[in-house]
C-alpha cells in the first residue's frame, strides 16, 4: 500500500510491522482528539497500522515520549501532503486551511479521515466527489456525535434500507442545559453558568445554544443518511435561550420534557428540517437522554425505527471514530480484506460472575423456614440483603424471596444444592442475577 | 468485478446497469428473508448490483413476476457456485449443507454474506480465516438482531476501540414473553401460548426460552467485538421457563423487572459469559424494552458505553441487513470506493412541519387576555387543545400555556405575528413544536 519503501529503517525499530501492507498514517492537529488517536493508534497493535508524521504549530513542544521514535514531528503541512502517506489524518477544524489541506490530500491521491463538522456540512458532497473521482475515501465518523457511530452505521448496515428520517440529539451542550433545568428547575441563565464551569458549553456558547452546532450536524446526517444535499444555512435553528424553569413545568403536565431536536424527513423530494427546543414525551426515547449523551434515531422503508445512544463528544470517544475510519480506510486500501480471524483469541470461558442475586423459593409454609434458609446462607459466608413476602398467598404454597448481597455464581452453588433437598421446597428455589 | 461477461443479452433489458463494475450476486434461499432481500435489491436501482441467480428446491413455484426477466431460478447450487457470480447470500440456514455451501463459494473466490446465526457461532473464526486467506470477503450482519447494526457498528464505527463487554437482550420470543407476563401479570404458559399464537414464538420454542438461539447469538457477538473464539455450548444458558408472574411483582418491590439476558465481559484473559433471566432496574435501558425488540449494549476501554436499539426480527429488517451486507462487500470488491457522491440529490428544504403546538405567553394580567388570544388563533382557523395556568405567580408577570392542535408552522406564523403586537404580552411568546 504504501507508495514508496520506507527511506528511514523503520522496520528494526517494529518488526511486529514488517510484512504484509502496511498503511502510513499522517495526523494533521494533535490537540486533545489528535492525541487520543495517536495514543490509540500506538496502543492498538493494528499490525498494518503505521503513525509515521505529526503536525502541528509549535509541534516541539507537543512532543510526547509514548510516540515511536520514528514518528516524524513537522509543522509544515506541505512536506507531509508530498509524503508518501497514505491516509491524513486531519483534526484542526475549521474551514481554512482545512478545506485546502484536504483537497490537497485527495488530489494527491491520498485517503482523508477528519471530524470535521463545519467542513463536512458544507462541502461533504463535492469533497466525496473529489475523492471518488481520485478513487481514494473520504470518511468522517467523528464529525457527528463523535462516540456514537451513527455515521459508519448508515455507510454500513444501513445502506440497504431507504431511510426517510433522522432525528436527535446531537449537542451535549444544550441537552445539559435542558435536563439541568429539568432536574433541578434552575433558571436557564444559571443553568448555562454551571455548564461553563464544568466545561460543558464554551465561553461564547451562541454556536450550540442557537443551533448552529447541531444544523451543521444534521445535514452531515442528511447527506450520510437521507443521500441530500444541504446547505446548513438552509436549516431553521430556532435557540433554547427562552425555555425556563417554568416551560419544564407546563411540560410535565403535558407528560413531556423539553429537548434540543434535530430532525429531518425526507418526503415526495422535500426535506423538512428543523433544529431547536422542542416538547418529546418524558418516557419517550428523547425523554430519557440525561446530560451530554447524544441520541440518533432512523426510520426506514424497509427496517423500521433504530436508535443509537452514547457519548457525543470528549477526546476518546471522538478519537475512537477517527482510528475506526482509519482501520476501515486502510482495510479498503487493502480490497476490502479483514484481518479479524488474525486477531482472535480463544479465551478461558467462565459464567462466575459477581453479583447480587434474587432467590424465589414456593414452600409448604411451616416454622422455621426462613431459620434454616438463613443458616445455609451464613454456613457459606452469603449475606443476605432483604427479605420479601407478599400477602395473600396460601399455605400450601408460598412465594417468598431471599436477596443477596454480591457474590459469585461458585460461592452461591453449594449453598443451593442443599437448599435442594430440604422438604418444604414445593419448587426448585429459582435464582437469578440482580444486574444494576 | 464480474469475472468473464455475461454470456446473456442482459444489458439490453437493464441498460442502467451497464459501466463501471457491476457485482453479479446469487441468492441461495427464497423463503421469508430471501423475498425481502430480492425485493429491495430489485428496487434499489444501485447500479453496480445485479442479482442474477436465485436458488431454492421446488424453485418453479416460488417464481416472482417482479423479478427482472434475466434472472436465472434454478434448484441446481452446483451450477450457481460454479459460475460467474461475485457474491453468494447464503440464506438457507442450519449447519448442513450451508456449510458445505458457504465453504466451496470461499474457496472458489466468491464473497458470501450469510445469516446464518448457528454456523456462524460455531464456524466463524474458520470461515473469516478461510475468507482471508482466499482474498473474499464473508459477512454476517444479519445473524444477530437483524434490523439492528451492530456487528457493522463492531466492524466499523467501534472497531478503534478496545471493547470489553457486551450485553443484550438478544431474543424476541423471550422478551416478548417477558414483558408480556410483566404488562399483565399472565402466568408464563399463558403467555408463551399468545407468543405462539402470534407467530413470535414457534410451536417447539425450546431453543428460545432456554437460551439456546441467544448464547449463539452472544458467541458472534463475542467474535466481532471481543474478537474471541467461544464455542456456544461452552456459554452456560440458564431456561426463562420457571420465571412467573409472583417473581415480577417481587422484581417491582426491588425497582427491577425481569428480561433475558446475554452478556459477555472480557477480563484479565478470561471471558465471562452467561445467557439467562436477570433482575434489571426497571428504569434501565434493558428494563425499557418491550416487546420483541432488540438492545445491545457495548463497553469500551477508549469510547465508554454505547446502546442500540431496533427490531430484532422479521423478514425486512433482517433483509436489510442482508443488502447492507452485499452493499458493502461489493463496495471492498471495488477497492473501497463508494458511489455516495453519485447518489446525492438536492431536494428542496422546509421547516414547515405539521405538529400540535405549545405556546407560552408572559402577560401583565388584566381581564380578556384569554379571549383576545383565542380570537387571534379562531381568525387563523387554529385549534385549542388545552389551556394550562398554573397558581402563585405575580399578576405583573404571568405565565400561561395554550396548547394546539396539529396544524402546519405556515399556517401559525400569522397568528404569531399578531399576538406580537398585543400590549400585555411582556415576552415574545415561546413556541415549541410537540413530538409525539
Amino acid at each position: 500500500m504504501a507508495k514508496q519503501t520506507s527511506e528511514r529503517a523503520t522496520t528494526a525499530i517494529n518488526p511486529a510491522r514488517q510484512g504484509g501492507d502496511i498503511c502510513r498514517i499522517a495526523l494533521i492537529g494533535f490537540g486533545t482528539v489528535g492525541r487520543a488517536v495517536a495514543k490509540i493508534l500506538c496502543e492498538s497493535g493494528a499490525p498494518s497500522l503505521r503513525l509515521t508524521h505529526i503536525c502541528n504549530r509549535n509541534v516541539q513542544r507537543k512532543k510526547q515520549d509514548w510516540v515511536p521514535a520514528d514518528v516524524v514531528w513537522t509543522d509544515d503541512i506541505e512536506s507531509v501532503l508530498k509524503s508518501n502517506v497514505d491516509i491524513v489524518i486531519e483534526l484542526i477544524g475549521g474551514l481554512n486551511p482545512a478545506e485546502q489541506i484536504l483537497r490537497k490530500a485527495l488530489e494527491s491521491g491520498k485517503s482523508v479521515v477528519t471530524a470535521n463538522k463545519q467542513l463536512i456540512a458544507r462541502c461533504g458532497p463535492d469533497l466525496l466527489q473529489l475523492a471518488a473521482s481520485k478513487g481514494c475515501q473520504l470518511e468522517f465518523g467523528a464529525s457527528v456525535a463523535g462516540g456514537v457511530p451513527v455515521i459508519p452505521a448508515l455507510r454500513t448496515g444501513l445502506c440497504g434500507d431507504r431511510l426517510h428520517g433522522i432525528a436527535g440529539i446531537l449537542n451535549g451542550t444544550c441537552n445539559y442545559i435542558l435536563s439541568r433545568i429539568e432536574n433541578a428547575r434552575v433558571p436557564f441563565s444559571e443553568a448555562l453558568e454551571e455548564a461553563q464551569a464544568r466545561g460543558y458549553a464554551e465561553a461564547d456558547a451562541s454556536e450550540d445554544l442557537d443551533g448552529g452546532d447541531a444544523r451543521a450536524k444534521l445535514a452531515i446526517l442528511a447527506l450520510a443518511g437521507l443521500r441530500t444535499r444541504v446547505e446548513p444555512e438552509s436549516i431553521r435553528a430556532r435557540t433554547i435561550r427562552p425555555v425556563d424553569a417554568v416551560d419544564f413545568d407546563y411540560a410535565a403536565d403535558l407528560g413531556c420534557t423539553i429537548r434540543q431536536i434535530s430532525r429531518a424527513d425526507l418526503k415526495e423530494g422535500t426535506l423538512f428540517a428543523d433544529v431547536g427546543p422542542c416538547l418529546v414525551p418524558s418516557d419517550s426515547p428523547f425523554g430519557r437522554v440525561q446530560r451530554n449523551l447524544n441520541l440518533v434515531l432512523t426510520s426506514g422503508q424497509y427496517g423500521g425505527d433504530m436508535a443509537f445512544l452514547g457519548a457525543g463528544a470528549g477526546g476518546d470517544p471522538t478519537a475512537v471514530a477517527v482510528v475506526s475510519d482509519v482501520m476501515f480506510v486502510a482495510q479498503g486500501l487493502a480490497g476490502g480484506k479483514r484481518d479479524v480471524a488474525s486477531y482472535v483469541s480463544t479465551p478461558g470461558i467462565s459464567s462466575d460472575f459477581e453479583t447480587p442475586w434474587y432467590l424465589r423459593f414456593f414452600v409448604r409454609d411451616q416454622p422455621g423456614i426462613v431459620a434454616r434458609l438463613a443458616q445455609i446462607l451464613a454456613d457459606h459466608h452469603l449475606n443476605i440483603d432483604s427479605l420479601l413476602q407478599k400477602p395473600g398467598f396460601e399455605k400450601a404454597s408460598l412465594p417468598f424471596v431471599i436477596t443477596l448481597e454480591p457474590c459469585h455464581d461458585s460461592q452461591l452453588h453449594p449453598a443451593l444444592e442443599r437448599m435442594a433437598g430440604l422438604d418444604f421446597a414445593i419448587r426448585p428455589c429459582l435464582c437469578l442475577p440482580i444486574l444494576r
